[in-house]
């Protein structure tokens, strides 16, 4: 039994080119380059529901979040590491998510099928994701089998058994995902051609998949090297949320995890970085298999690790005032005002290591080129550069996004999922308690010089066509 | 005295925009990501003037080529080396290219200068390049000063000194001409965006030069890994073209070159391959500096070291076909019929280890956009892939192309340059010498399966543009 998380958010464009595919297993691992989606919009905290978070660490350093919540008697359990497909050594793309899978294979205590067994047994449910800067495992399981869960993953963080007899079927197996989800999809072949576009130099341009002629080289000796440079205590981070106190998780905690002995430092997470972006780049993606096209955009942008004086913020406000919803910026002018697209948004993928991106996307209306699309979403995003946005507008997307937080924390997995996307890409605790009043702070000067970073010669726009209107262009 | 040859060929788009600098020092080492546009096609063994070609093997592993010309009293010594930027590793963008700079400096025998200065006293000249495959350093002097300019060579393959004080003042010389030559220069600018769009994975994406923030970290310690992991004997390759024998170059080679012991098998060249293309991509690059706009079209397509069945020949004939002079395809349709461009062309780069590119290029004239000149491109080599080329054509094309050839080995570096870039690259002397009986032998059927691979969901297309352009497009 190998299952995947499903796609945790549906932020992403295109939601209905299979990216996002809530009922069909391993979709988080299939998104393209597409790191999880993460809102990078925790607010534990705020309010007074808030849970009670600790933090503390190992002796053998490996991190430990709680997040008490304790209106229902379950638990869910969560081991994070440090590295994800941005990690993958060159010409081993699809590494990160290849290990994951052969996660699920036996280890020197238990054969193939015992823990997924133990855990069906007892009525929990377990998952695992890789994304461009964390793979990450869970259980959710009733509150008194948590040591259980704990014995398993701690199990398999050190005594994995990999033989060629396991590990080439699987590999058959993920090759043929990519040749189902991405190489038959022409809206995931668009997506890679646009990351790699965007990320000429940066693995965030590698699909967390792989390229096929990459997983086809992947053997026992590439995944068993990965498992013992990444799967260590000190890379690792366990997110404990449910009905559990700290006196209960530290001992099992120390007794489960703490006695897998230090190994080393952290590995470093080494990645080329892009070069400045002089010119904008359009990649155009035609198949037979298209009915209706789209446009996106994606700029390349400071992340919430790597931007300055909370770029991070008003980039996330100024994502919500462009494209959340229905009151958004470009859906009021572009689908309400002009009619020329059935559909406008934008996001903003701040939980990341490195430079992240930018996407602005819209679905033009019957009959509407992409180009007059394109310069609709412009025209737009000239003026914000110029006047900036509307206070009465900046601070109905405050109060959105705060609320919208708050009502997230109901998740128990959704916070434990906020809790290590942050820790895993370097972030702090506090990072994601100070985030309400960071984003209420942000001011419209702000968010006009965030938009500044939206320029055309940063960015990569992707049209996805149909057959004709290839043809046409010929 | 660190001087570098200028730019050997101008077959590159946009001679005008700084790409091929003649009267430039260190111009080939600029070319942004392309590599030395050695024209593959030399002919030696024909015609009654064909050279002797000699090629042997030193103990230790070390190429040599002898090619006796007895016309005058002087020879071209060459040592090449099989490591050019696409060696680079990762996040070393330029260690080549620098490193070739600081073999310029002092030895353990003989101090900075030393070298320069004798050369010049002896009334020689001498130069250095990099390229995308390979690194090479040269001489021309008389014929007597054979030997000492191989106890030259020789020495700095093993006895390169190098401190901080060398170092880190010519680190601040290359970040100049990058500055220069490319950061000021949006043609140049554009050439990098391009390569990096058309070669996401494979370093014929980066610049010889190296990205400006990965220069800046290049030290002592890269430079001499370098040095020792690639400049070997059994990694190098002697060309000698002159006024000398076998008789004479044997004992010599031996002398200075087969004293240097055998290090270690010769170093792999690992480099990360393209996936699969399905999207076509453009990049606009727009700037006031830009007078004259221009449009380029790279397709990624084998090299003379990838191709199966002869396709590089067949390219390199559609090459010329399509692009090579006034009596070209596209230079009659779009200059002369259509008068909607001022130039036009085509080039091939087949000399190269990895799959390579394939030019194709015009500039519009007065008043016409480029997206005029690119659906009129696209127009013509849609009827090429359809109905292929006129017999006559191709007829003409061979003759010429083989005549240039048999002209141009009148030049003795020229000569020098063939067989050590096709050595370098992988190609065998048999490959030099058949070329003409191969270039003969290509049909019409095979021009036009050739064409096929000249797709636009396997290219790449630039812009260059004004600052007007750019404003009018937002």
């Amino acid at each position: 039994m190998l299952e995947h998380v499903t796609c945790l958010q549906a932020m992403l464009p295109f939601k209905k080119s299979g990216f996002c595919k809530p009922d069909a297993g391993n979709a988080m691992s299939m998104i393209a380059s597409t790191p999880v989606a993460l809102t990078p919009a925790p607010a534990a905290g705020i309010g007074t529901a808030a849970p009670p978070v600790s933090h503390f660490t190992l002796s053998n350093g490996m991190d430990v979040v709680l997040i008490e919540d304790h209106r229902a008697p379950v638990v869910t359990h969560m081991v994070w590491y440090r590295n994800g497909s941005a990690d993958d050594p060159p010409m081993k793309s699809g590494i990160a998510h290849f290990l994951e899978h052969l996660m699920f294979k036996g280890t020197k205590n238990h054969e193939k099928g015992y823990y997924s067994n133990l855990i069906a047994d007892l009525g929990g449910q377990e998952n695992a994701f890789t994304s461009n800067d964390y793979t990450a495992y869970f259980q959710r399981v009733a509150r008194e089998h948590l040591g259980t869960v704990m014995a398993y993953e701690a199990d398999r963080m050190v005594n994995l058994v990999l033989d060629d007899e396991t590990v080439n079927p699987e590999r058959d197996v993920v090759l043929e995902e990519r040749r189902m989800r991405t190489d038959n999809d022409p809206a995931a072949q668009l997506q890679e051609a646009v990351h790699a576009a965007l990320f000429t130099q940066h693995p965030y341009g590698k699909p967390v998949i792989g390229w096929g002629h990459e997983i086809e080289s992947l053997d026992r000796h590439d995944a068993m090297a990965y498992y013992q440079r990444f799967y260590t205590p000190e890379n690792a981070i366990l997110v404990v949320a449910g009905d559990v106190t700290r006196a209960e998780v530290e001992p099992l905690a120390e007794t489960h995890y703490g006695a897998i002995p230090a190994r080393a430092a952290r590995p470093q997470r080494l990645r080329p970085q892009e070069p400045p972006s002089h010119a904008h780049r359009l990649v155009q993606l035609a198949d037979a298999k298209v009915e209706q096209p789209s446009h996106q955009a994606l700029y390349l942008v400071p992340s919430a690790m790597t931007a300055k004086n909370g770029e991070q913020d008003a980039l996330e406000l100024l994502s919500h005032l462009l494209g959340g919803g229905q009151t958004s910026l470009l859906y009021r002018r572009l689908v309400l005002e002009q009619q020329i697209a059935v559909a406008a948004g934008a996001y903003y993928m701040g939980g990341a290591v490195d430079d992240t991106r930018f996407f602005v996307y819209a679905v033009p209306a019957e009959g509407v080129t992409l180009e007059a699309v394109d310069a609709a979403i412009e025209a737009e995003l000239a003026v914000v550069r110029r006047v900036g946005v509307d206070a009465a507008d900046l601070a109905r997307a405050k109060t959105r996004m705060i609320a919208d937080a708050v009502y997230a924390q109901d998740n128990q997995a959704t916070l434990a999922r906020w809790y290590g996307a942050a820790l895993a890409t370097g972030e702090d605790i506090a990072s994601i308690t100070e985030w309400p009043q960071r984003i209420a702070a942000v001011t419209l000067e702000r968010i006009k010089q965030a938009a500044q970073l939206l320029q055309r010669h940063r960015a990569v726009t992707g049209y996805l066509m149909t057959a004709e209107a290839d043809a046409n262009h010929e």
